[in-house]
Parts: structure tokens; sequence; C-alpha cells
């Protein structure tokens, strides 16, 4: 690797329990009195909010409660929590849909974040990393494209970039590109090597948003609507970037991309998981409330499984995260781990927020109660960053090759 | 009964095979080719595609086309189809969101259609049900109220009706009355006899939509926006009307709407049935011409799982529904074969969408695919017309009730 | 086809309502009064109960109850049933575990019998079809062969026959040939032409069970008791049949054995349908009686999600027997709607059992009620005719196909 | 408390990670070397592999091999784990049906165990403790009774103890006590005080299984065969027993019930997590090998779905182990941690199982493999220790308790 960070010192850490504990209260309170308000006030469609006028104006709130940037290296303003300890954190975050964005633990820009740590040279983290971490830009990770392109099939990558003299001319169709409608610059994905289908060759380009050749076609209307900058369809046209540009190592752009997939993975989860509780609580508030048959609705039996079954699948969500986290952390093997919690996590948020919905009636189907906004901002989790089938096949996978290796005739 | 009416001339009729058949393809013809357009053009939405201009263009044509009015007793303008024969029509027209408006079998008009084709006298078939038929009148069925009153438990209700010289005064709150904006008149249900709670003691009213006293407070901000007229809260405030007002007979309200609540849930469900397979379509459309990993996505293992569900799913929702509805037409009692053929299919309705997006990957949750938005239109059916919780409960206790009686200590 | 029989004299007719209630409330009766006693002393296990003897002394009582063979065609001594009138009949046989047999309707003498008589020529009905008919003989049918024989996928058949002067030599290994020990006659499949993988070029042979070569390797040893006869491993090492035990025509068995096919689906399902009706209502009675937490237990909201779930589950069985019956009663196309039917109907089937057992308490784990026999019984048929996952492939293969048609670019 | 042991010696440990792999290690060879062969000759049945007699000989191999008793406290001669490093270890035990037994970690008497080192004094652990740890007693726990008596609800105890001089005389009705038959002494529950519906005054006495007046009524016949000494009927009928009879304190009886119940909640899932992990490697054994369709099955969609399904399943069950286990470890409040993974792990377990046995097809119907034999054995667990519905009941109980105090009007 080429870059000239030393990971000592990036290297995530454990705080103490108590201190752990000291932030997520802290956390927790800071979202529902400074954030929740302003989210329900917008009925979470992050535009109707403010757009980025709200994100600068929540982000330095968070700042001022001490509770921003909690993953981020101390080296760049944060509280360099490791993977285990963000569990918390960012389900707390999560409960309120604009909560992410408010500590900057927001996708796209906290996995970009985490790479940039990890990835960028000394130049490449005072240009980009250290204005993204402060939340002074913003970002984007331009992967993924339309059919035929890349998708739950990276290799499959079409964007190329071609090699001129002190640089690179980039082109390239993408689409679902999160955040892309306002961001600073993008994490740009080129096959430098090779033809679609092939497995390596894809090198990372830092790319500021304001070079020539870059058109945001359209904004992709998705059924969520707290992503700040939406989901776009972009056009990368002759673009040239300097070799300085480069993230990382050339041809070597997918093996980077895992350094960050794994971590975002978990960190989607966690927000979600908190947005899920949100729904359950809101639903527990409505059940203790009204009344039907002669009593309090969450005390009817049938009410009580729906009750159940949001407790068993908020525990399981958590205890499948901290397990992986604690991979991650302990630099274990974490795919099988990580795939196992993405795919019950994105599955059991989508039944809670459903269970929930469910549970507040006729009045659970309206913009009166979030939990109507809830249930279409996490469908799209169970297809975004690898469909449930996805997983489901790469999980099995790796159970037959290792069985085959076992029990093989 | 008081009514006039000669319910032979009523009773809705099975036609021959070869006449279903040739009415359910130019249904199916009808919608793909004069409705789908418009309704993919106004993405579903029923106010943004012209609201009621567009509902009366719409049926304009569906009398052209010799497809409307399917379920109306032949002397009011309709094919007087018995419920067996609503099955398939009803699904085709459900195909399209705005199909069973252009037939004028959309909730709740043809539910209003139903109850008064079966219980209002000559006079009141004159000024309301004929308009009502031929789609020159929209109205709105007044009976759920907000909480402690009227709602999954219709004992509950709370507005009232004061006896006056020669008439009534109605007074009470009402929310989520279906189609309410731009409505003609009323089916207002009120209490004439008792208190909250009692069982009885309910009487139905036919109220002019201009009579003074009627509010519309609002709409509810629902997920769906395919009902024209929306979902709206309502006050009653010192309305006076006639005795001509009553339909049926005063105190027997409740009784009344009985004729109206199994014939109802059965068309709903026919209905979203019609939905949930044109969500189906669209996603083996895509599954058939999207390809990944070498092959179609629709001959991967785990789409041919989703496929085969959701052939299982709409397969056994339509055998439900022809169980219950031979039951209805045999006038035998349906309450457990409509009550399962409610919650059934409700949720399988449901888990067809939710596979079809799934399909369909990330464009299965934007607008560029129609899917997404029927997504959101047919959640809310697992709630209205009685949520699976109540629905579960009642079939629960007629199988104890039946069963104490035989094994019972 | 080559033989001699009146197709016209074998269609089976629909008799009037009326008397299908006759004869259904008559079976009813037989059942419960007769056979559940013999069975339930027996806790289920056939041979416990006396094995052939106690079949005989079945039969001979549901002869005298005028229930013995509904379905067998009159001229053979049955009533002649159609596959939509043998749905409440078939239900109520299985409604105990050794009902089938008692009149006669048990996998695979059933089968058989439906098979003979629409395929077996003049001399083959007098000397196994009208025997096979009265219950004198029992019949097998050898086809599945252990791996990599012929399974899920029947063209990889392994068994050979062999041309000799004026007959033919058989061979080969079958396995899970249910009812095999004790039996009269096999249907056995061979392969006349081709090689295992080729898709024709089978024929099946009557063969009588004491021809020299015939060994009966073992039982194996499956959870379910209640199958006369075991489902045994065999071994036809060169066995001579002469030119007459041909059923149909040489290379044409997968054609015929299709004409089996489908009905014996149905007839299974109808049959477990009851045993899964006899579970629900041994945990009604069960719960209708005991009491917990100071109320019936039947009146707990769980067990009320449990029993509704029961109830539905049972109706959409039922409903999706007569849709798929009605279709081969009309010679309809009808694989995709039995393929449907079987599928949803072996999954609902268990899952109504395992709610039966759940609710029982310890006692649904013990042989105190037939809840925990009848648990062992209907596991394998989520397996046996086709497992779940062949047949949603094939469910999914033909909506794949159509849709390619409609839609395919 | 009365017992004179001093709990500090008693504390269970966290050994070092790497102590703790090596006895897993240990572990999992000894149970795949010396009593799955055992296990298996026998089809899962204890009575039929020889009872005590083959208990005895595997204990003896335990001890030789090192890995004898885990849980136990050194002073009793056990490894003294806590419950967290309980979990792999339990779990390699249960990957035979007869490794909790070889290992001295079998219910009841690990649960039994547990207890008396928490509450029994000096004598009584010499003369009950320090035999059962060692293997050379067995015992029961004497709590459940036929209806109307303790069940679900313990509070409804109708066993007695009647005070006499110098000691007490103890009289009821008890079933499903596992283990009872062979037992050297009972653990006793009788109301000391109030009546059966009173929720304390329950005491626990320690009984030796030759007390005159205890008899063995009759086997329940459940479907599970792997507990030696099955699960038995009991009177006891004015069976006296002396003041130091007492284990705990007077009228406590449910208070120390209650040490045993969390912990033995979770070393039940710990176990029979480990039998559904069996079943999944026999099932990947068998898809690895068996080829259909062109392919090895485990590389067919439909069979990774199961595969995947069940990787997840087991992951949820241990990572909800290890939260709960973390707080009983911690002293934290662990009732619904422990509810909850309760409940999912019997679940997820039975799901396991059911799936492992679908991918096995017809054989995995016999006893040619283990997979139907562990079906039988862990259907029950969703009954045992509290059914799924009353676990659910008890975490809805606790969400709505905290939900009001937190949202109630």
């Amino acid at each position: 690797m080429t870059h000239s960070g030393d990971d000592r010192t990036l290297l995530s850490t454990r705080i103490s329990p108590r201190d752990l504990a000291a932030l997520t209260d802290a956390t927790r309170d800071f979202i529902r009195e400074e954030i929740q308000p302003l989210e329900e006030a917008a009925k979470g469609d992050i535009e109707a909010a403010g757009g980025d006028r709200v994100r600068v104006k929540m982000q330095h709130a968070a700042k001022a409660a001490g509770v921003f940037a909690p993953q981020v290296a101390s080296e760049f303003g944060g509280h360099n929590l490791n993977m285990v300890d963000r569990v918390p954190i960012f389900e707390e975050a999560g409960y309120s849909l604009f909560g992410p964005l408010a500590l900057n633990v927001a996708a796209p820009d906290e996995g970009n974040i985490h790479l940039l740590q990890h990835v960028a040279n000394e130049e490449q983290r005072d240009r980009y990393l250290r204005p993204l971490a402060r939340g002074e830009f913003r970002s984007a990770f331009a992967m993924t494209e339309p059919a035929p392109g890349a998708g739950s099939d990276p290799s499959a990558l079409r964007s190329h970039a071609r090699r001129v003299d002190r640089g690179w001319v980039l082109s390239g169709h993408k689409h679902f590109i999160t955040g892309a409608d306002g961001v600073d610059f993008y994490l740009f994905m080129a096959r430098t090597k090779g033809m679609p289908g092939d497995r390596g060759g894809a090198t990372m380009f830092l790319v500021p948003a304001d070079t020539p050749g870059i058109e945001l076609v359209r904004h992709l209307e998705t059924i969520d609507r707290s992503m700040i900058g939406g989901h776009c369809e972009l056009t990368f046209t002759d673009v040239w970037v300097p070799d300085e540009a480069i993230l990382g190592d050339i041809d070597l752009g997918f093996d980077f991309a895992q350094w960050r997939l794994g971590p975002a993975r978990m960190t989607h989860v966690m927000r979600w998981l908190g947005a899920a509780r949100r729904a359950h609580d809101i639903a527990l508030a409505y059940v203790v409330n009204r009344r039907g048959f002669g009593r309090a609705l969450g005390e009817l039996g049938m009410t009580q499984q729906l009750i159940a079954d949001n407790e068993i699948d908020l525990a399981a969500t958590r205890a499948l995260l901290m397990t992986a986290c604690s991979k991650l952390d302990g630099g274990e093997s974490a795919s099988q781990a990580t795939s196992i919690a993405k795919v019950f996590g994105a599955e059991a948020i989508c039944r809670v927020v459903d269970r929930s919905m469910q549970m507040c009636g006729g009045l659970g189907m309206t913009d009166d109660l979030m939990v109507a906004r809830i249930y279409r901002e996490v469908r799209p989790f169970r297809v975004y960053d690898g469909a449930s089938e996805v997983h489901r096949w790469a999980i099995a996978k790796r159970a037959f090759s290792m069985a085959r290796t076992q029990y093989g005739g």
C-alpha cells in the first residue's frame, strides 16, 4: 500500500464501558431533544426540512453536544470508536431519520471517511478527508451502474479510465449514487484493466464534483426520502483527472472497496436498527394508551405477539451485530458474519417496522405517526448494499465450500 | 324490511361461462389499453391524474367498451354479475390502480351501490342509487370514528341522531372516510338508541353532502394515493335531515351494514388481487429480460422461489375468494369464509407485492416501475376493513365456540 | 392406446349435492365409530394394529356401511366420484390414519386403481384391477430408485427390461416402494429404450409379487407408521415376464405415469388434509377444556392466533384442491394447479399439525394424544410425491416460460 | 440465605481464550470419536444403547479425556466455566444426543448441580452434590404437575408438605419429571404455605428416591428418546422427610427455583444448538455429495436458500446466547434476554432441523440418517421449559410495562 498514514494512529479503540454509556446517553438525549423535532416537523423528508442548510445546523449542534463524528479517528476530530462500540451509538443516531446526518455517521460519507482513513495519502487526507470528517464536505461513492454494468456483480464494471499524459480520462454511466446531488467530490470506480466480467482491474479516483464532464442526469424517485442528495443517475464523459486522483493503487480498486464494504454494511444495520426501535416505541406508546375490547390494546394477546416478536428481532439483530463487529475489530475473517448480520438485520428491521405499523392501526398508515415514513425508508435496505438473495447465495456458497472440503467424496 | 324493491329483480345471476370469458377479456383489454397509460403517466396518483375529471373520462370509456358497472343490477344499468363471477372481472379491474374507478367498481361506491340495491326504497333509488350506479354521483360511507369511537369495535359508535319534529339532527366526528372529498352524499351511521358500547341501536342516514353542518376537517395523509377523494376526517354538527333520510329501518343500522360488509370485503380482495398480479407481472417481465451470473435472473433458484411463492399466493387467494363467494351466492352462512379470505388475501397480496419489488432490485424501489407505488397502495389493506388481528380473533372465536359445543366438558 | 376399455363407462361423474352430503356424513360416521377406536388403540401404527388382518376387517366394515371405494368406477364396484367430489370424502377418510385403507382409497392402491382403470386391457382388468378394487389384492408402484437413479428426476431411470422371446427380463434396484411388503403385484417401471437421462423410453410392467427374482431387501425405517407394507427397498434380478405384462404401450411408461400423477397428488392432499383437521380438532378439544391464567386456554390471544391460522390453512388447502380438481375433471391443463395445491397443501398441513401439537402443550408431545403421531405421519409429505423445492421449481419454470413469451425482449 | 458455602469459591470464572479453545477442541474430538459411534449404533435411543450402563461408561471416558463436568465448580471436580464460556462447550456436547450425558451437562442434573452449588448447605453438598457432580448419582427436579396444578403457571402448585414433629410429610402428583426412572434423589417442590394460586409459599425438599411413599406411575411416551430416565408421572403419598431435607429456606422455593431457571434455560439452548448444527452438517454432507439436474444438490438455488437460512438461524441463536449469558455472568437483570434467547433459539433450532431433513430428501425421513431422530428430539423444546407462547407473553408484558411507565397517559 502506498499511503503514508500510520495505521496505528488510526486504529479505533474500545473506550471504557462507563465512557461508552455516557456517550450513548448523550447521543440519545441529543437526538430526542434537538433532532427529532426537526425531523417530525418535516415528516422525515430531508429536503423538505431544508436540505443542506439543516444538515449544517444539526452538525453544529452535534459538535456543541460533544456527540459529533464518534467513529472518526481522534486526529480527524472524532471519538475513534471501534466497531463494537459503534453499535449502541449508531443505533441511537438512527433513532431519528436525520440523526446519522447530524452526527456525520450517515451513508455514504461515513463509509467514505472509513475508507479514506485507511487508504488516502497525506495530501488526500488534507484535501478530502479532513473537511469531510468535519462536515464541511459531502461525498458520494460512484460504483453502481445501470444494467448490464456493475451491480450485484461488481466485476461487470463498465466505466473506464484511459491513461493520458500525467493523468486519466474517466467515462461511465452510474446510477443509485446516494447523496450525489450537492456533493463536493466523488469516489469514482473505473476499470483500468481488463473487460467487463474480469474480476480485477478497477481503480478508485477522487474527483471534485465541479470537474468538467460530470452530469447529474436525474434523481431516481425512490420510496425513501431521508437521504440528503437523493439517489442519482450520473454520467462521466471524458472527465480528466491528474495522477494524484488515484486512491490507493492502480488496479486494486475492488480490494480497497472491500475495506469499506464490511464495516459500511454493519453501520447500515446499526442505523436502521435505531429506526426500527423508534417504530417499535411509537407502537408501544400507541398500544399503551389506546384501548379496545375493555383493555389497553397492548394487553391483548395478538398485540402481545407483535410486541414480543419485535423485541426478539431487535435483540437478535443487535446480537448479530456484536458478533460480526467483534470479528471485524479482532481482525478475524468476518465476511460470513457480516453477511449474516446484514441479511438477518435488514429483514428483521422491515418486520419490526411492519408490525409496528400494524399495531398503530389506521393511524399507522398516515403521516400522523412517523412509522409510515419509516416503513418507506427501511424497505430498500433489503436490496441496497447487497440484496438478501445475493447475501444468502454468498452465505450458502461459503458453507458449501467448507462442507465439500470436509465431507466431499 | 320496509323497502319496496323486489329482491327477485335484483338477484345477481350467473352468466354463461362463455359470456363471462368474453367480459373478462374485454375488461382486460380495456384496462391495458385505455386505463394503464393514464395511470402510469400519473404514477398511480389519482389526483395527479386529474381527479374527478379523469374519473368521468374513464367511466365514459368503460361504458363505450361495454365493461361499465358489471356488478350492478340490470335495471340500474349493469351486468348483474353474482359474486363468483365478479372474481375474475374485479381482478382484471384491479390490475390497474385506476381500473376499479373506471368500471365503477371501486370502494366505497361499489359497496354503497350493493347496499342501496338491497335496502333503499323507491324514492331513494331514484334520488341516490340510479345516479350513483351511472357514475354521476360519488358517495361515502361514514362509519369509522376517532378513538374511543367506532373502529374495530362498531358498538363503540358515538355519533348520534336526535329526534326532532319530522326529522333528525345528526352530530358526530368521523375519520378515515374514504372518498369524502368531492362526494355527493353520505351514508352516515349514528346512534338512535343506547350508549356507546351497546351492540344495537344504530341507524343509517342518507345525507346530501351540501347539507349545512358538515365540515371536512382534513385529509389523512395515508401512504396510498389511488383512492379518489382521499381518506378524510369529518365533523357533523347539528345536521338536520328529514325522516326520508333513513336508510332501511330505525335502530337496525348495524344489521343493514352486515349486508354491505361481507360482499364489500370480498370485492376488496378481488381488486387488490389484480394489483398484486400486476406487480408479479412487472417482476416477471423484469427477471425475464435482466441477466446476471450468466443467466436470466428468473432462472436463478432464489428468484424461482420468489416466483413460485407468488404463484401460490395468487392462486390461494383466488381459490379462497371462490369458496367464500359461492357461499355468499348460495345464501349460506359465509362469515368464517369471508374472514378467512380477507385475512389470507390481504397478507398474501402484500407478500406478492413485496416479493415482486424484491425481484426488481434497485429499480423496484423507484417510481420507474409501478411496483413501488403498488407496494404503498396495498399495505393499508391489512388494516382497513378489519385488521388481520381482528379477523383472526373472530375466526378463532367462531371455531372455539363450535368446539365448545362439541367437545366442552 | 391399446386397451379395450370404453372410457365413457369409466368417466367419473358428479353426484347430486344431496347424495354427496349423505355419503360424506356416512363416511364421517363410519370413520369415527368404527375406525378411530382401532387406530387409537394401536397409536396409529398399522402393523401394531394387526396389519393386513385389520385391513381386511376394516374393509368389510366399510362395505357394510356403503362407503367402500367411493372413487372406483361403478363397474368395478365403486361410487364413481369425480375428483371434485372426492375432496370431502377423502378428507373424511383421512381423518383417521387408518381411514383411507378402510375405504380402499389409500396410497398406492388408490392411484394404481386409477391408472389401471384408464390403461389396463380387459384381461389385465380381470386379473389385477377387479381384485384390487375389491380389496382382495394389494399393489405397489415400483418407480423410485436409489441415487443416481429415478427420483425427483424420473428420466434418470436405470431399471431396464431386456427383450427375450415372447417376453421381457426385468432388472433394477428400487427403494421407497410404499406398501411393498405383502403386496400381490407390482407396477414396475423399467427402461425399454435409451439411457439414464433420456426423457422417454420407459415401460410399465404388471408383475405378480411371487415371480422369481424379486427380493425385498429391507424396510426403510421412516418416521411414519400408518402405511401398510411400509416403505421398502427391492431388487429385481432377471425377472421374466410375458408380453402380456406390459401396461399400456411400450416406451410410453412416462406418459402413462402422468395419468396417475396429477390425481394421485391431489388425493394425497385430501387424505392428509383430513389428518390435519383431526389434529386441529384434538387441539380444539384440549384448549376448550384446559384452563390457565383464569380462562380457557382457547380464549387466550396467542392460542386464538394458532386456532385462526389453522382454520385459514385448512380452508386454503381445501380451496386449492377444489380449483385443481375442477380443472382435472374439466380436462383442462392442470399441472400448475396441482403443483400449487400440492406444495401449499403439504406445507399447510404440516403447519396445522405443528400448531395443534403446540396448543396441547406437554401432552401434545406424548402418545396420550394422537397429535404427536400425526406429526410424524405428515412430515414426509413435504418430500414424497415431489419435494416442495421440486414443485416450486416447476411452478416457477412454467410462469417464467409464459412470461418470456409475453414480455421477452 | 442459610447455607454455609462461600459464594466466592463458587463463582464461575472466565478462562483464557486459548484454554477455552483447547477445551472446545478436546470436547469436539471426544464427542465425535467416542460418543457419536455409540449414539449412531443405537439410533439415538439412550435406553437401546444400554441406559445407565452406557452413561457410566461414557462418563468414565469423558473424565479420561479431561472434558467431564466443565461447568462444575473446581472444588467439586469441574472446570468452573462461566455462562459465556459454556456456550461453545455445551454446543459441542450437544452435537451428539448422548454428548451432554457423557459430560454430565445434561438436563436435569446440570441444572440441579447449578442450584445445589448455590443453595445446598455443607451437609447437603456432601450427601447430594458431590456424588451428583461426579456422576455417581442421578437426580430429578419434581416440579410440574398435571392440570390443574403447576405448569406454565408455577403458582398453581398443589403438592403440599405438612409439618410434623422434626420433619415434613409430602404429598403430590407430578408429571413430565425428566430422568425420574432410576434416579437417586428428587428435588421436590411442595407448598408449605397458602393455596394453589398464591404466588409464594413453596419449599424445595431433597428426597432420596427410595423413601417410602414414592411411586413411579408411568413413562409418558414422548416423541424424544435421548433423555435417560424418560419423562415420568409420579405420586408422592405421605412421604416423610426430616427437617434437614429442606433446600434453602422454608417458603422460598419459588425464589430459589429462579436461580436454576435462567441458566438452565440457556444451557438447554446451547445443547440443542449443537444438535441443530449436527443436523445441518448431515444435510451439508448430503447435498455436497448427491447430484441432481447436473449439479451437486447444494449448488441449486433453493438448496442454497435452505443452507443460508440454517447458517443465519444458527448464528443468531449463538449470538443471543452470548448476549444473555453475558448478562447472567455480569449479574445484570437477564430475564428478558434469557426469554428472548430461549424462544428464538427453540424455534430456530426446530427450523434448522426441519430444513436439514428437507435437504436430505427421502433419506431424511428414515433412520438411515440421524436427522430424522434429531427432528423428534428437538420438537418438545418449543414446549418444555416454557412454551414459546408463554415466553412471548412474558416478553411482551415486560416491554408493555416499561412503555407504560415511559409513555402512559
